[in-house]
């Protein structure tokens, strides 16, 4: 009994959802939905048959679960609850602050449909969230901090290349290494913006650009880099090829909170990755499978990793789990 | 609508769940149930009710949950079937080997009572177990190493108070740097025991014992140091209760994995933990409102930590939980 999974969507966040399929002898993948013309995708595994995302509704009944790997700003909010009227759903949605109103959407779609969604899946929101859940839970009396880097941002490394004069940019996050210290240290500090992360930048320029107008941009610019201490490189597009191609991230999640009598306690959850697509992927996979289990059961609506008893992810019986993990 | 929490069992754990109850207004210490003379029990609240464990199943109906708090060798193996005829339970039973027996038993005795039991509740069975899971089911492909201390065993501590001669121990296990360096460096090695730990023991010796014959006895004796590089110091009986008095520990779990074409992931959770009982207390506690919460659904049976979704945890709703920590 394979779960037949469909991957909406053919970018980075699809190709690691195929590869994730590939290390689960319980899943396969049974089709690529692509807004592009099908003909122009070409997949490496060339027995996956790649279709038309408007003729999705079709294959109803022929997936089991669609995991969505649209963007958030815009294919997502759309995409998820469209889909949830034909398919058990999963998504990574990731925007923060309208995470409730795509959950109230998603919900209607699937209770009307019977079918389960799963939404802000992958590891921030996702696992990040699930330890912040279970250390505030176990540390009622403690803080919070979230760290992200070293890696890639996708979305200031966009932000750099809407300047005039920039042909490719990358840019890094990166946790300030004396903030990290003060919070192991159980010092429950309040840091701000600026204390907890730094930014550094590569970026290549258009020839004839100017650079010192370019920089000025990059770290004045609102919201992005104005509130944090921002390292301009100025590179060749050749060594942004060799030194910046990776698209690694990562980052700790960590509480800090006592018990008693001032027992002091720190619960501290790290990811280091190569790839933050193919990490990502493999988190949506996992939770595919839960999404088959709880359709199982007949449990339809919008869930998040908050709603998921852990076993579901597991391809192991309760029996195994128990002698071998537990 | 304040969860009635009872409490069996009086010593370190007992009194950490009085101390993490006081954390979270939505509980409270409803009682102590107790072997010894009740009225020998002086609590720090003189408001919790002491009572002849002997008379638990007179309380029924006044307790919503009940902690267990005894020992994972002779007392929960009893107790927690017993008491879960009358109420819903949770035990931190960690004696990792007959844990698929002891869940059998407990869940036969709440399926007869309608009663809801969750075992192995703590950091390790417990957290520890939900790290492992969450990061098996994402890196399919990988290792999972799990180190432990530096802290307190008292187990081991134990075992060098039983040789002759000693008049009290403290013994410290603290994970080898060079095996999670290589670990965390994505190495995926093949760990003996003894390159994972190492024991450091301070011995405080009887009047006259003879302290080369009891060093010998402790480095020699099998399952608790011969497999292990072992430190023996001997202190007076002053130094130990000055340096030695806490009960601190903690440790780690690491997945390194691969995903895709070799790119290499490490998941890693660690505890740093002032006192090992008043956090595996706060695990208790935590559990107890999920214990209950699936009582309210009639979920009953027994459960373990996989089987019960992170949100039953937490006193937030599922729309403060995916506002604020998703």
């Amino acid at each position: 009994m394979t779960i037949r999974i469909g991957i909406a969507g053919y970018g980075n966040l699809g190709r690691g959802v195929i590869a994730a399929i590939a290390q689960n002898p319980d899943m396969q993948a049974a089709a690529v939905f692509t807004r592009r013309n099908p003909a122009d995708l070409k997949l490496e595994d060339k027995n996956i048959p790649v279709v038309s995302l408007a003729e999705a509704a079709k294959w109803k009944g022929k997936i089991d679960v669609m995991i969505l790997c649209g963007g958030s700003a815009t294919d997502l909010p759309k995409q998820t609850p469209d889909l949830a009227q034909y398919f058990h759903v999963v998504d990574s949605f990731d925007t923060h602050a309208h995470i409730p109103q795509h959950y109230a959407e998603v919900d209607q779609s699937c209770r009307k449909a019977g079918t389960v969604g799963i939404i802000s899946v992958g590891w921030d929101p996702g696992l990040f969230s699930l330890n912040r859940l279970y250390a505030g839970a176990v540390l009622p009396q403690g803080k919070d901090y979230t760290f992200w880097g070293k890696g890639v941002s996708q979305g200031h490394s966009d932000a750099i290349r809407r300047i005039a004069g920039v042909k490719d940019a990358r840019q890094y996050t990166i946790p300030v290494p004396a903030a990290l210290e003060r919070v192991r240290a159980g010092e429950n500090p309040d840091l701000s913006v600026r204390q907890k992360h730094t930014r550094e930048c590569f970026v290549v320029l258009e020839p004839g650009a100017d650079a010192a107008r370019v920089e000025q941009e990059i770290k004045t610019m609102p919201n992005y880099f104005a509130d944090y201490d921002t390292t301009v490189h100025f590179i060749s597009e050749e060594e942004l090829r060799t030194n910046h191609a990776g698209i690694p991230h990562g980052g700790m999640v960590l509480r800090s909170g006592c018990t008693g009598k001032g027992n002091k306690h720190l619960i501290e959850y790290s990811l280091k990755l190569d790839s933050n697509p193919e990490f990502t992927s493999s988190v949506l996979v996992a939770y595919a499978r839960a999404a088959y289990r709880l359709a199982q059961e007949k449990a339809f609506g919008c869930k998040t990793v908050f709603d998921i008893s852990p076993a579901y992810l597991s391809p192991k019986s309760g029996e195994e789990l128990r002698a071998e993990l537990l």
